[in-house]
C-alpha cells in the first residue's frame, strides 16, 4: 500500500474522530436546551464530565476490553493502557491497518464510547443525583459499553452468530452504540420516576417545555454533522465508494427523518412541531445507523422517513407508559436503533430471513445483556446512596442545591 | 490516476460537503439572532425544513435536472432519483470524475441547493405565512435553483456565452446561488410590504433589533467557516495549489469585507456597529465567492473591502426604497452577489470588456429569470391563500400562533 | 514525492486551518459567557474585529516578519505582502514544502497571529476603551507576535540555543502563542485594575458570575475542537504517526485537565463547579501544546492532570494578587502556558537537564520580551487617550455607551 493513500486514508479518520467528539457538544445543547433552565449547569456539568472521564476509561482499559485481539468471543481484556512501544516505532502504524494508526483507532474508538452514556444523561435529566449518575457512568462506560461492543466489532461471538454464513450487522452502532445507551436510559428512568408535574392526577401526561430550543436546534444541526463522522468514520478507511455512499444514505435518512415526523406530528397535533422534526431528523439518523453501508438512496429514504414516523408514535407511547423522557432520548435512541438494527434484515444487499433473525438476536441479547447490567448498577447505587434527588431540590432546580451556580446569573431584560 | 490522489480528492471534497451543510445552523443563529424573540421558533423550524425538504427534492429530481448530461443548453433533465447501478459498480466511480465520486458530488451539490431557498428565509421572516413559504421553498429549490445552475455549472448556455472566447464566469456562485436567493428574498419582501412598524408615518425607518447577538455573532463565525467548504469545494477536487489559493482569496476577502464595513459604518455613525461588521464580513465572502480561484490576494482585499462598503450603503438604500429586510439578505447575497460577478471581469486574470459583458450578461439574464419565476410563483400563493399572516398574528408572534411553542418558554431571571 | 501524499498533507493543513480558525468562535462564546450581559456587544465586537484585523496584517506583514528566511535570528523582514508571482506558478507548490502549498502555510500561520490577541481580550473585558484595545492589537499582532515566532518557528536564535544539541522546544506553542497572549494580558490587568466590585473593602475577592454559561460551555468544547486542528497541524504535514499521536495526547491531556480541575475544586469549594472544569480542560489543552508530540500517553495525563490543579490554585493567586481576569486567561493561557514549555524537560523523549534550561530561558527571554512590549503599547496608550473606560459606562455597560446596543435587545420573558 502506498503512503498517500494511507495517509489519506488516516486523514479521513482522524477528520471522523474531531465530528464525533464534535456530537458532545450537540448532546450538550440539545439536552439542555429541552429541559428547564434551573437544571442547565448541572446537565452540562454532567455531559463535559463524560467527555473526560469518557477519554481516560478508555485508555485505561476500556479500549483493550473492546478490541482484545484473539479471544473467546464472549469476555477478553488485553491489558491496561495502550501499547506504548508502538509510539518508538513508527513503522508498526502501516502494519497496523491499511485504513488508520494505532493511536487515530484509540481515538476514534474512545470518542464513540463516551457517546453512549450521554445518552442516558438526557432521559434521567432534572433529577438524578449528580453523584450516583458519575458513578453509574463509570461502569457503564468502564465495562457495559465495551463489552458488548467486543461481541461484534471485536470479532466476538454475534459478529459470526451464523458461522461461515455472517453474522448479526451493525455498521456504526444503532445497537451497539445507540441501543445500549437507550436500555440504559429506559431503565433509568423506569426506576428515577417521572419529574414532580409530569403527569397530571388523571395520568395525562403534561408538557414541560425546554427554555432554549434555538439551542435545542443548534444540537441537532451539530450532532448530524457529527453524523458525517459517526457513520463516515465506520468505514473505517477512506475508500471513495464506500464513504461517500454512506454519508448519501446518512443525509437522505435524516432528512427523511425530518420530513417523516413533520408530516404525521402536524396531522396529529395541527400544528407545527419544531421539536418533533429535530427528533424525527435524530430518528432518522440513528436508523440508517446499522445499515448505512447497505443501503441504496431509495432505501435509505423509507428507513428515515419510518423512523421519523416511530418518533411521533414513540413519544406518544413513553407517555402513556408514565415514563418521562424530557428529550426523547429512548425513542431517538433505543427504538429508533432497534428499527435501524431489524431494517439491515429487510431492506439493503444483506435483506433476507437468516439476516432478519441474526439482527433480532443481537438486539435481544445485548438488550437483554445492557437492561441487567443497568438494573443491577442502577439498583446498587440507589440502595447505597439513593439515586433520586430531594423533592425540594427538583423544585427548586439541581443548579444552585449541587452547584451553586446559575446558568445566566447575570441575564437581565431592557437593561437601559 | 493513482488510487491515494483520488481518495484525498474524494475526501476533500466530502469534508467540504459537510462545511456547506453546517453552514444552515450559521444561517438559522444569524436569522433567529437578529430578529425579534416572538418569531424565533417560526424561522428554526423554516431552516430545518429547507434542509430536510432541499436534500431529497435534489435526490427526486434537482440533481438530474441541474446535471442533465448532454442537453440543448436551456432544459434538460436526466430522470427522477439518482442512478442505482452505480452503487453496485464500486469501479465507477473512479471514471465518473477524478475529484470525487457519484455520490460525493450529489451530496455536495445538493446541500448548495438548500442554501439559495434559505437566503429568501432571513429576509421574509416575522410576517410570512409558513404554509406560503413552504410552498414557495417546493418551487424554488425543486425547478428554478437547478435550472439556472445548469445554465452554468451544467454545461448550459451561459458557459459558453462567448462561444470559443469562453463565457460567464462564476466560480462558487455568487450569482448562481447568492443572487439566485437574493432576487427572490427581494421580489418578496417587496409582495410582502414591510413589518408593522418598521416605518413610521413620517417615512423614516425605524430600527427593529433582534433579539440575540451572540447568537447572530455565532452564526456569521460559522458561516465564514462553511464557505472553507462552500468556495474551497467548488475546486471540484483538492488540487493543492488551486484549493489553497482560493481558501487564501476567501479569507482575506472576508476579513478585508468586516474592515470595510466597520470603518465606514463607524465614520457614517459614529458608533462601532457590530451588526453591520458582520454583514460586512458575510459582503466579503459573497463578493469573492465569483471569482475566489483567479484573484490575487491583494485584489480578493480590494473586492471584500468594497463589499464591506457596499453593505454599509446597500442597507441604507433598501431603507430609502421602504423595503424592509429584517437580516440584510438583500445588501448581502443580491447586492454584493452582483458586484462580486461583475468583479470578476474587472479584477484577476479574466478581467476584461468581453469578459464584463458576459457576466452583466449572466447577472441580467439570471436576474431576469429569477425574479419573475419568484414573482409567479409567490403571486400565484398570495392569490390561492394568501402570504401573510394576519395582523394580530404578527403583532403577537409567530411562534404562539403557528406552533403553540415559545422559544424560551421556561426561562427565568434571578430565580434564587 | 508523490502527487496523492502531497495533497493529503495539503488537506490536512486546510483542515487544520479552518479549525483554528473556528477557536475564534470558541473563545468569543466562552469570554461572553463569563462575563456580564451589559459587555457582550463589546466583547464580540473585539473578538470579531482581532479576526479580520490578524488576517489583513500578517497578509501586509506578519507573515513576512515571522518566516523572513534565512537571517540573523533576532529580526528579519522578507518584505510587504505575499508573493504574487508564486500564483502564476503552480508548480512551486510542491517545491515550497512537502507538506502544505505556499498559501496554505500563510493562511495557516495567519490564524494563529489572531488568536495571541484574543487571549487578551478576555482578560482585559468589561472595562479596558475600545479604542485603545484596538490599537494595542494592532502593534501586538502586527509586531510583538511575528517578532517573538521568528526567534523559534522562523528559524531564529532560539530554536538553536544549544548550538548542535539542540534548543528550545515549543511544538505548537504554549509559550509563542498562548504565553505571548498571557503575558500581555498579566500586564494589562495589572495596569487596567480590577473591576468595580470585584474586591471588597476587606480585600476579599467577590465572584462576578458570567451571565451564559451554556454558551461558555461551548466555547470550551469549540476549542478543544479546535485544538486537533491547531495540535494536530502544528505537525506541519499529514505524517500518520506523528498527526494521530499529537491528537492523542491532546486529548487525554484536556480530559486529565478537567478532571484534575473537578477533583481539586471539589475537594476544595465542596461544590461541583462547572467553570473550574471547563477552565482545567483548557489548562490541559495549553500544558500539552508545547511537547504534544513528545509525550506517551501517560505523560500526556500527567501533564493535563497538573494543569487541571494549577488552574484551581493558579486562579486563586490572583485573586489574593488583587488580579482581575474576568474567565481566568492569566491562569490558563500564561500559567499553564510555562508549565507546559516547562514539562518538555521533565518528561518526553527530550527530557533532561539541558533541555529544561532551554526550556527555561525560552521562558524567560520570551516573557521579559512580551512583557516590556505590553507594558510600553498599554502605558503609551494610556498617556495618550487613558485606557479605563469612566465609571459611569463601567456601570452601565459598554454595550450602550460603545455600541448603543443591547446583546438581547428583544429578550422577553412569559409573553403569551
Amino acid at each position: 500500500m502506498d503512503t498517500g493513500l494511507f495517509t489519506a486514508n488516516n486523514i479521513w479518520m482522524m477528520i471522523c474522530t474531531a465530528l464525533v467528539f464534535f456530537m458532545h457538544l450537540g448532546f450538550s445543547l440539545l439536552e439542555i436546551g429541552l429541559t428547564r433552565q434551573k437544571n442547565t449547569i448541572n446537565i452540562l456539568f454532567k455531559n463535559i464530565f463524560i467527555i473526560c472521564l469518557g477519554i481516560l476509561l478508555y485508555y485505561l482499559g476500556g479500549f483493550n476490553l473492546m478490541y482484545p485481539g484473539a479471544f473467546n468471543g464472549y469476555l477478553g481484556f488485553a491489558g491496561l493502557g495502550l501499547e506504548a512501544p508502538m509510539l518508538a516505532d513508527g513503522s508498526l502504524d502501516l502494519a497496523y491497518n491499511e485504513g488508520y494508526t494505532y493511536w487515530t483507532d484509540f481515538l476514534f474508538q474512545a470518542m464513540f464510547a463516551a457517546t453512549a452514556a450521554t445518552i442516558v444523561s438526557g432521559a434521567v435529566a432534572e433529577r438524578i443525583k449528580l453523584g450516583g449518575f458519575m458513578i453509574f457512568t463509570l461502569f457503564y462506560i468502564g465495562l457495559v459499553y465495551p463489552i458488548v461492543g467486543s461481541w461484534q466489532w471485536g470479532g466476538g461471538f454475534l459478529s459470526s452468530l451464523g458461522g461461515e454464513n455472517g453474522g448479526f450487522h451493525d455498521f456504526a452502532g444503532s445497537t451497539l452504540v445507540h441501543s445500549v445507551g437507550g436500555w440504559a436510559a429506559l431503565i433509568a428512568i423506569y426506576l428515577l420516576g417521572p419529574r414532580i408535574g409530569k403527569f397530571g392526577k388523571d395520568g395525562k401526561a403534561n408538557a414541560i417545555p425546554g427554555h432554549n430550543l434555538p439551542l435545542a436546534t443548534a444540537g441537532v444541526l451539530i450532532l448530524w454533522m457529527g453524523w458525517f463522522g459517526f457513520n463516515g468514520g465506520s468505514v473505517l478507511s477512506a475508500d471513495p465508494a464506500a464513504t461517500s455512499i454512506v454519508l448519501v444514505t446518512t443525509c437522505l435518512a435524516a432528512a427523511a427523518g425530518g420530513a417523516g415526523a413533520f408530516i404525521f406530528s402536524t396531522l396529529r397535533h395541527k400544528n407545527y412541531d419544531l421539536t418533533m422534526m429535530l427528533n424525527g431528523i435524530l430518528g432518522g439518523l440513528v436508523g440508517i445507523t446499522a445499515g448505512a453501508d447497505l443501503m441504496s438512496p431509495i432505501e435509505a429514504i423509507a428507513i428515515g422517513f419510518l423512523a421519523g414516523i416511530i418518533i411521533v408514535y414513540g413519544v406518544a407511547l413513553l407517555d402513556k407508559l408514565k415514563l418521562d423522557d424530557p428529550v426523547g432520548a429512548v425513542a431517538v435512541h433505543l427504538i429508533c436503533g432497534i428499527w435501524g438494527t431489524l431494517a439491515v434484515g429487510l431492506f439493503g444487499t444483506k435483506a433476507g430471513v437468516g439476516q432478519f433473525i441474526y439482527q433480532l438476536s443481537g438486539v435481544a441479547i445485548i438488550g437483554l445483556f445492557c437492561s441487567i447490567s443497568a438494573f443491577i448498577i442502577l439498583m446498587s447505587i440507589k440502595k447505597l446512596s439513593g439515586i433520586r434527588v430531594s423533592k425540594e431540590e427538583e423544585v427548586e432546580g439541581l443548579d444552585i442545591h449541587e452547584h451553586g451556580m446559575d446558568a445566566y446569573a447575570d441575564f437581565r431584560l431592557n437593561q437601559y
